[in-house]
C-alpha cells in the first residue's frame, strides 16, 4: 500500500525534533524537546512522546514507517548504535525499544547519510544519483550517495568525510586522530582561530559578534563577522575553505561524483566558503573531474526530519516491493 | 553459452601483454612485446597481433571476448579514453578498432580497475564483496570495490587513489595538484630519498644497488637494500609506510572497506611496509573500522591480464544474463 506520511525523527546531542512528512516532502506537524540529559531510557521516552504527537490523529495505516537519525556511528545492517559521542546511546537497541511502542516500523541510520538522503529527495541534490555530502558542524560529517542509494561500506558504517588526514602533522582531531580535515574545518577549529586573532588585537567585528569577550568568540562569531564584511574574519573562513577545497579534490578524484553539496551549520550559514572551495577542487582535481558543482544544502534545521522521514519511506516501499 | 577462455590485455608505458585465460584464472598462453613509440595505430595494431596470437588454435565461439586495461583515465560508460599520460590513446577508439579485427567484444577500463578486479577473482581479494586495491608502483593507483562490483564514479574514471592531498603544503604531483599521496609513495619520491641519503653518505647498501652510482639510486635500488637489512633504506620505506598508513586511516574511514590490498610493483617487492602500514591505520581509524585488514596482493606481473581477463568474462556473462 502506497502511504500518504513518513515520521523522521532528527535526535540531536541539544534537541530531539520530530516531523510528520508527506511524501512530497512537507513537513505537515513537527515537535521538538530538548534532549534529556538523565540516560538512555530518558532520549527513548522522548522520541516516542514526540512521534506519539505528531502521529496524533493520523490513521495508523497511512504511515509508513519511522526514521530515526543518529549522531553517531551506525551499523545499519544490524540496526546498532555503536559508537554515539554525544549521547549514551552507544548499544542501546533504540530501533526495537521505539517498535514495541510506536507500532510502525522503525530504522535508524547516521546523521550524515540522513542529511545527503534528505538533500537528495528534497533538496539541493534532488536528482543527483552520484553525490557526496558534507555538514559542516560542531564536527566535519557527511554521507556518499552511490546510484542513487547512500553508499554504507561493508559494515554499514557512515562516511566519516571528516576523519581523513590531510596534514600529516596537523593537529589532534577528538577521534584520536591527528591532521583530519575536522580539525581544521570544525566548530573548534573557526573559534580558535577567531580567539587568536582577538588576542592580536586584530578581527574586531569577530570581538563584537562575541560580546567583546575574547572567551566568548565561537565559529559563529567569526561567520557573523565575515558576513559583515569583516577582512580578518574572512580570511580565517577563506583559508578553511582552501583546506575544505583541497579536501574535496581528493574526494573528487577518488569518488567521482557529480556532485558535492555543502550543508551543516557552519556550511549553509557561511556559504561564501562554498564557492571559494569549489574553485580550489577545480584547479586541481585531475582532467575529467572539473566539472563538478559544489552546492549549498537548502534543507537547513529540517535537514534531519526530511532525511529520516525519506529513510522510512523507501525501506517502506522496499518492504512492500515499491519502487520509487 | 558459457565459454572457456577470455582475452586479458595489459596495455604498459613499456610493454604490452596478453594472455589467454581459463576461467579458473589459469594463463593458458601468453604473448608479449615492447610498447610500439612510433604513435596509436602501432600500439593498436600490437595490441591485434598478440590477441591473434595467443587465440590461435581456439575456436572463436569458447572465447568470451577481451578486457584491454589501459593506464590512463578511461570514461568506462563510454568506453572512451580521456586521458592517457605514458602512451598517446588519449581519444583514439582503442575498442572500435581491436573489435572491427578480432571479430570479439572488446572492453576497456583503466589499469587500477584491472588490478582490483584480478586480486579480486583470482588473488589475495578474493570472495571481498568491499575492497580497495592500492598499486603502489611509478604512479600510485588502485580501484574500489563495492558489493562485489568495481566502483567507477559518475563518470566511470577510476578511483584515484594516489591523487588524495595527504599535506597541504606537500610538493608537486605529476598531475598538476600538491601534496598527493604519490608525491610520497612513487617511485620518483623513493628514488629522491634514496638518493638524498646517499649523497649524505649513508645508506651504503642503496649506494651498492645501484652499481655505485649515486645518479643512478632508483627506488628499486632502496627496496633491494632494505630488503638486504640496510637500515637507512629501511627508514626510507617505513617512513613511506608510514604516509600509506594515514592515508588508510582516511579511506577506511569513509568507505569502510573490508580488506585492502596492496600491490604493485613497489607494493609487493617492499611488502615489509604492508604490516607497518596496517599498524598506522588501526591505531588511527575509527572504532568500527579497526579490523581492515592489510594484505599483498598475488598476481604479480599476471594481474593486469587476470583482471583484464575477468572484465572480458564479466562483461561477457552479463551480455548473456548469465550469474556468476
Amino acid at each position: 500500500m502506497r502511504t500518504s506520511y513518513s515520521v523522521g525523527v532528527d535526535v540531536g546531542g541539544t534537541r530531539i525534533a520530530v516531523g510528520l512528512v508527506e511524501r512530497k516532502g512537507r513537513v505537515v506537524k513537527d515537535a521538538k524537546r530538548l534532549t534529556p540529559k538523565t540516560g538512555p531510557f530518558a532520549v527513548v521516552d522522548t522520541i516516542i512522546d514526540l512521534v506519539e504527537e505528531v502521529c496524533a490523529g493520523v490513521q495508523s495505516s497511512e504511515v509508513a514507517g519511522v526514521g530515526i537519525g543518529v549522531p553517531g556511528q551506525i551499523d545499519f545492517l544490524r540496526q546498532s548504535i555503536e559508537f554515539c559521542t554525544n549521547l549514551p546511546l552507544a548499544g542501546v537497541d533504540v530501533r526495537s525499544l521505539v517498535m514495541s511502542r510506536v507500532k510502525h516500523e522503525v530504522t535508524i541510520d547516521n546523521d550524515g547519510n540522513m542529511a545527503a538522503l534528505g538533500e537528495a529527495r528534497y533538496g539541493a541534490a534532488k536528482g543527483a544519483r552520484d553525490f557526496l555530502m558534507i555538514t559542516l558542524g560542531t564536527g566535519v560529517g557527511g554521507g556518499i550517495f552511490i546510484g542513487g542509494e547512500p553508499f554504507r561500506g561493508s559494515r554499514g558504517l557512515g562516511a566519516e568525510i571528516g576523519h581523513t588526514v590531510v596534514e600529516l602533522d596537523g593537529p589532534p582531531c577528538p577521534c584520536g586522530g591527528r591532521g583530519h580535515l575536522e580539525t581544521y574545518l570544525g566548530r573548534a577549529a573557526l573559534a580558535a582561530k577567531g580567539r587568536e586573532a582577538v588576542k592580536q588585537f586584530k578581527g574586531r567585528e569577530i570581538l563584537a559578534a562575541a560580546g567583546d569577550d575574547p572567551e566568548a568568540v565561537t565559529a559563529e562569531s567569526v561567520i557573523l563577522a565575515a558576513r559583515g564584511g569583516d577582512p580578518v574574519a574572512r580570511e580565517i573562513l577563506f583559508e578553511a575553505a582552501d583546506i575544505l577545497g583541497r579536501a574535496l579534490v581528493g574526494f573528487v578524484n577518488v569518488l567521482n561524483p557529480r556532485l558535492i553539496c555543502i550543508g551543516g551549520g557552519v556550511g549553509e550559514s557561511a556559504d561564501f566558503m562554498i564557492g571559494r572551495a569549489e574553485e580550489v577542487m577545480q584547479g586541481e582535481a585531475m582532467a575529467g573531474r572539473r566539472d563538478v558543482k559544489v552546492v549549498r544544502a537548502v534543507l537547513g534545521n529540517d535537514a534531519g526530519i526530511l532525511g529520516a522521514a525519506a529513510l522510512a519511506f523507501d525501506e517502506h516501499d522496499s518492504r512492500e516491493g515499491l519502487s520509487r
